[in-house]
């Protein structure tokens, strides 16, 4: 069969666009109802999307009171909540959320992706991410985020945790022998003894073998050390990217890097997100992102450039060029994002932050389907994406926009399913299920012993 | 009104017999599949129940893996993920899952708890417990569980964090103001600049103030130190019985307790376990519990006995009194009820393990609905208990047990509702909802800022 795109629609509050929930089509409160997600989901899966994805944060970002009460909370629900609910109103989706490495022990990480992908039947996946603020640290008792280095260390250590607690339980473990008294069999159970840098974790998990082996592990950051551990591990690349060229480099980039750690090029999928604003002509799609631009207040943008990317332009004159960006243990990937954008394209700092507004760094599509179907075939043909994660930007307007668009003309050129051929998410991505790792502990009697 | 009683649905795997899973009328393998709870929850909510109870642990019990191979896995399922998929599937009853303050830092459990509170429009429950356990501790890099007086100060610290957090938005803080730009009111979220003992915790928290003000507080310790913390700040203690006079002493000091912290003695109800064997005859009923006590393996219970107990009886001959318990710091409480019950009834080691069999040392009850009834009601008229969980022996037979032939002669006696009156767990269980605590950090338009 001819290789096809994988998509995600990425949910987001009420719309990926900052100023969304002041369009006169959305309901700003929809987001805070979760039949505006279930409908949301069932809609993606009635479109074969490959999944949903939630992204999260653990703390209102930084920046004045004044300045956040002009956007609709985003990360409102937390996200495993959210996706738990998801799992039992939809039955073939994908359902993939962000938990950070950076305060949630690995212990409790495990065991609620295996739950949920057994609640799920196989069909969870985790986006494991660092937390990049000062205003997430504070929350957890931090003075300030760890340096970057150290947080990747801990990712790499705290995700080696994870795989092994799944792994701690072979995949037919139960022997439900009602006459013998025997549950499961106590050969198909280890501890996994992890003393590392960072953990230290005993196992076993409580929960079987998840349906999947591994729920399916995504990665967004896209730094040099983002970039290393997504070639070591991730089997989903979350990125943004504004430039085909460079897409296609960090696309082979980590498909290089994976190949390097002894996987596959396709053990990796990159997906690049994409906010799409498509119309039958190109006028009306102008016009969709011309109407949400004008709800952007600049002070507004430069508030939420400091609070999102750590880079304070308060002192800079809107209408000069953007100063080079600090380059902050946060965000130093997306802050040279910007920065490129802003010199290859001439910007000054207003316009700079005005493009954060529309998709905070991701490519922006505005045209016909076809203009629209164009770009993403020759990204895809190109090797610079595996398929998009759909940032629409109002909900659910946007997302009914690219299904009722964009997917014809897509399947229309074979680029993309007319149905689900399997059930897991794994069957969609077309990614191999994990082989349970040797047992790492001592297979004895004794194996769940506390004391001699 | 006549008072009348509160129940909870204490769901637990295929029922809460330790060899429930080998009952000939019980799937082993269903507290596996989601929608077995689904329907003991959707059960539940037609008998109107006042909410159904998860319990939890987060770890395997010690033992050896030969010992812990006998048991059904109880804590399978992650509950909050099984809490908020509950949530989507009921739509009156309430949900109440227990989180170990131990593990999770606080900022995590409050914002799960508002988001399942969302979810459920009010209905969410907290059964705020320490981890008791060494093989918990090691889950999370710790080599021994930490000392009782320590868990429980932290328990009072994290809890309230929480609360502070669940303040740190008004009830009424959206504006949802299109024209002017304003979703909410700055003015109405304020960081809780919380710098305590074991945490230090900004806020605010990222979702708006919970349905319920607070989710309700359940704590489910029994010692000294859980007392205290109960009569301070619990709204329901869960609490395991044998007897009524200690109960009621029990019931009558934990509200003294919160008489003197300036509570009424209604803002905390207690409600003891209660495992129920009824049939229409004594024989019957009696035959139901002999049916499960004779798949119990004394072995097995001795090693149960010391996993779930921290109590080691291996070396001691079956058919002797029980020596002292060990007091260890994980089940104090416990430990002494089942030595105390041992004394009182003259029980040899081995008649003493098989009562952990039955229930884990909550009550048991076998007879006639006339019965169950008589010695409920007498507890609940002498202030013994404000209501009970219920602890179904097998599952789901035990449930639909207790609800045609329990519920009808409590209802004719006038002791338990015919409907529910409200829409809230606070409004089944006639708690008032909390006003929000005076805001403890600065209120202006820098509220959130974390630099200057």
């Amino acid at each position: 069969m001819t290789r096809q795109m994988r998509l995600g629609a990425f949910l987001f509050g009420v719309g990926h666009h900052a100023a969304a929930w002041r369009h006169p089509d959305v309901d700003p409160a929809g987001a805070m109802r979760f039949d505006f997600f279930r409908d949301l989901a069932r809609k993606a899966e009635a479109a074969k999307f490959d999944a949903v994805f939630l992204a999260d944060n653990v703390g209102l970002l930084a920046g004045s009171a004044q300045a956040i009460s002009h956007s609709a909370p985003i990360y409102w629900w937390e996200p495993l909540t959210l996706l738990a609910a998801l799992a039992t109103h939809t039955s073939r989706i994908g359902l993939i959320a962000t938990v950070s490495t950076s305060y949630m022990p690995p212990y409790h990480v495990a065991r609620k992706f295996a739950s949920i992908d057994h609640l799920s039947a196989g069909r969870a996946g985790w986006n494991v991410v660092t937390s990049g603020s000062d205003a997430e640290a504070a929350n957890f008792g931090l003075p300030h985020q760890r340096a970057h280095d150290e947080r990747y260390a801990r990712a790499a250590e705290h995700l080696a945790v994870v795989k092994a607690l799944w792994d701690s339980w072979d995949d037919d473990p139960l022997l439900l022998d009602k006459a013998g008294g025997r549950y499961f069999d106590p050969a198909k159970v280890r501890r996994i003894d992890h003393e590392g840098t960072f953990y230290a974790v005993r196992g076993p998990l409580q929960t079987t073998r998840p349906p999947q082996g591994h729920p399916v592990i995504v990665q967004a950051g896209s730094s040099e050390n983002g970039q290393a551990l997504a070639g070591a591990t991730a089997e989903v690349v979350f990125t943004a990217q504004q430039d085909r060229a460079v897409a296609r480099a960090f696309a082979q980039g980590v498909k290089d890097r994976a190949q390097a750690a002894g996987r596959r090029r396709d053990d990796v999928l990159v997906m690049p997100g994409v906010s799409i604003y498509v119309a039958p002509t190109r006028a009306e799609a102008e016009a969709r992102f011309e109407t949400l631009q004008a709800f952007v207040d600049p002070a507004a943008s430069v508030a939420a450039f400091r609070s999102f990317l750590d880079w304070d332009l308060s002192q800079v004159d809107l209408d000069d060029p953007p100063p080079p960006p600090p380059f902050t243990q946060g965000w130093q990937s997306r802050q040279a994002l910007f920065y490129d954008l802003a010199q290859r394209e001439g910007l000054s700092v207003r316009q700079m932050v005005g493009r954060l507004s529309a998709a905070r760094g991701h490519l922006v599509l505005i045209g016909t389907p076809v203009d629209i179907v164009d770009e993403l075939e020759a990204w895809f043909r190109d090797g610079a994406a595996d398929g998009f994660n759909i940032l629409a930007p109002i909900l659910p307007q946007g997302l009914d926009d690219v299904i009722a668009l964009v997917l014809p003309e897509l399947r229309r050129r074979g680029l993309f399913r007319a149905d689900y051929t399997g059930t897991t998410l794994r069957d969609h991505l077309g990614l191999a299920r994990p082989v349970r790792a040797p047992a790492p502990g001592p297979a004895s009697d004794a194996i769940l012993e506390t004391q001699a």
